[in-house]
């Protein structure tokens, strides 16, 4: 059983302190949350410009940072303008991985770049190739500030109407970068997220793309700007368009069928679908929402709960397990169901340690909802549904809620930002981060059987 | 990516109507089960003398067949002493497997038997080899009617203080094989289970034994009476016996902690520690319960749902993803998260063949839990964490419920009536039954790779 994907790792040496990429990146994503926590909890940060306790500061950091969007504070209304402005920061730095932030300032100072740090863009970026890998920061960081600054501009004239100027443009703003970082935070204030805007074409659409376009994954995004010029599609981009399609038809089906009647009933024929459109695409992974999540049907609470799970695509704003990784397990399971001996997509053959990485983490993430849900019943008791609902959420790093973020005692907060750290992270470079390097020990045991299932 | 483990039956020809060993599995088991529908459909059946409706009648056909144990009506007053010994027949012919049963007749009657029957006992007692299945089968019937009989006195002798004799005798043979079987039902009456015997040693004890022994699996059982002769102990029987006695101790432990001040807290300490182990042993796969499940801690009934979802050995009576699918996962995982090349095992290598299958096992099952529990939302609504449970506990054959099972609509009904055979077959063992046989195209597409996790 050749695990080649790691391979790589192995191979490396001499890193600051003899750290390996995946320990970086853990280490660089604590200190990024560590210090927006520190400032989070000076008095300048808080609107009532008193100092916020180290708890709710490391959560609501720890919560940008993973570009989750839970909440134990309202951040439109808890928050001073310098404090939403430190989460947006966060965010923009968690959403683009600090890796690429920190080549950002590298190409910015003219610093030459070097291949170990090649090598951590490669990872955070999770990328299949080193090659080529600063260029794609480029225009990673061209694709995502235009892209933001469209948008903000659109949502601050639709702002306008409600806000005025000059308070438009910091709503604009901050909602097109929490949309786009498939964030979720928002500043309208008492938990609402956008359920004021819940019929609104421009709010729904505008949010919408963005958490779309954020969520595709950057490499993806530029192939497709290039498809005019290279007329083709690698099979990754495919089967991201493909699965990323059906989940968000099939979502706004679903969600349509299960609440036509509830909690769609009073709106017209146009908001019920752009509702339904909104809240199958919110789920993976922005987290913002225009109905109230805790008045759905536990069917419908259940169905977001696996659109959640699942997430948007790799090397992209978004959490879950990704796409391609559930795309890739039911193909798996469909192959071996029929008792085929290759995995196959679109006529070609993924390679069987991609399966095995798809196995793993699925079988990772799953150990790891399970245990925290199993803490949280624990710690906080009451509604189950509402209890996996918000350990999924964190998890993926979606940012829903069924309502119990601002009431979860201390334990279940800290159990809510080790979950949102493991979920941004993913479970593979975390325990890749804590893996022994592994002794060649040349001993190789005999193989024996057992019996399974 | 080679999966020898289905090649096997597509070498096979001939067999009557063109079937594979899978598909006969399937059919044998749908006519048993349809046979014992229609036996309780007859006045004779119920204890009021009046026609059972064949929904009814087929969940409970379906439950005592898949050695479940959920019932709708209750055991004890709806049923007739013959629709209780058709019950127990029932239990008896799934526990062992009809191929077993019908070998046994066989046997009985001095046929020879060919090699598709040995292949299909090979497919029903989950064996590695072809070699030896009927010696098995004569040991396994063997030692079940010792061990059945042998605690069906014990059991008598208790009841006797509680139901004089002769009513003793029934009630003793009845729990007796339906504990041995993994059944879960009970004649007690009144939904009631066992939960008038949680601080009795003689019922806890017998029970508890005959279910572990009936959750080892026939072939590490027998391994075990011939170990003081070979001094020799498979792979397979070591790993059973671990994870069989971690999860017992662990599982023990687990719910004596979560319980002690809640449901435990009337109980003398011999009662405190009976019921903590009564009910660690009992979700895995028996379905008996000493204490009231739906009100249990929410935590306990999600580490019980937990329990179920592992379920007993392969090879035995009990159901669930099997302790070794479980353990095996765990390996696998831990192996994959320190970058090891191969799965080991007590120095030995597992074949990566069977890795995937444990990994599919296990994703196959997951899928079938949740597909049902968002069926069993939409058609039951309610209390989400009971839905669940009912449908791992119908998944796993494990007949626990936190009291909904009764309240099913007919829709729920037949989700959970499938629910129980896919649980009893296996998802691997119904997708080859129900997979076309392959083309070989001869076609291998070249290798290409996507982004994962
Ligand atoms: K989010
Ligand atoms: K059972």
């Amino acid at each position: 059983m050749k695990l080649n994907f790691k391979v790589r790792l192995d191979n490396l040496k001499g890193f600051p302190l003899n750290l390996t990429p995946p320990q970086v990146l853990v280490l660089g994503f604590a200190l990024v949350i560590l210090t927006g926590a520190l400032l989070l909890m000076l008095p300048v940060s808080s609107r009532s410009g008193e100092a916020t306790d180290f708890l709710t500061a490391l959560f609501t950091a720890t919560s940008a940072v993973c570009v989750t969007g839970l909440v134990v504070v309202d951040t439109g209304t808890y928050w001073s303008t310098f404090g939403q402005a430190v989460i947006l920061g966060l965010i923009q730095i968690g959403g683009l991985g600090f890796m690429s932030m920190a080549t950002f300032f590298f190409i910015l100072m003219g610093r030459r770049i070097g291949l170990k740090e090649r090598l951590i863009i490669q990872e955070s970026l999770n990328q299949l190739r080193v090659a080529g890998v600063v260029r794609l920061v480029r225009a990673v960081l061209l694709f995502t500030f235009l892209t933001e600054g469209f948008f903000a501009l659109v949502l601050s004239l639709r702002f306008y109407f409600d806000y005025g100027f000059p308070r438009c443009l910091w709503m604009g703003l901050f909602h097109a970068v929490s949309a786009f970082n498939n964030a979720g935070f928002d500043i309208i204030g008492g938990f609402r997220s956008l359920t004021g805007y819940v019929s609104d074409p421009v709010v729904t659409i505008s949010i919408t793309t963005l958490i779309i376009l954020g969520g595709l994954g950057f490499a993806t995004v530029i192939e497709l700007f290039n498809y005019p010029r290279t007329r083709r599609l690698s099979l990754h981009t495919r089967l991201v368009l493909r699965v990323t399609a059906a989940l968000i038809i099939g979502g706004t089906l679903v969600f349509g069928l299960l609440e036509w009647g509830h909690i769609l009933r009073d709106l017209p024929l146009s908001g019920k679908i752009l509702a339904s459109y909104f809240q199958a695409v919110t789920p993976r992974t922005a987290g913002f929402n225009s109905v109230d999540i805790g008045h759905l049907n536990a069917a419908t609470q259940f169905f977001i709960i696996i659109l959640m799970f699942i997430g948007a695509s790799p090397g992209s704003t978004g959490g879950g397990i990704k796409t391609t990784t559930f795309a890739l397990l039911g193909i798996t399971l469909w192959s071996l169901g029929r008792g085929k001996e290759d995995v196959e997509l679109f006529r070609r053959r993924i390679p069987p340690w991609q399966v095995y990485k798809a196995l793993s983490v699925a079988l990772w993430s799953i150990f790891l909802v399970i245990t925290v849900t199993l803490v949280l019943c624990i710690t906080e008791g009451g509604n189950f549904l509402a209890v996996l609902f918000e350990t999924v959420s964190a998890f993926g790093t979606v940012g829903l809620s069924m309502g119990i973020t601002p009431h979860l005692s201390s334990a279940g907060r800290v159990a809510i930002i080790l979950t949102m750290f493991a979920g941004r992270l993913g479970p593979l470079t975390l325990a890749y981060a804590f893996a022994q390097r592994r002794r060649r020990t040349g001993i190789r045991y005999p193989e024996e059987k057992i019996m399974v299932g």
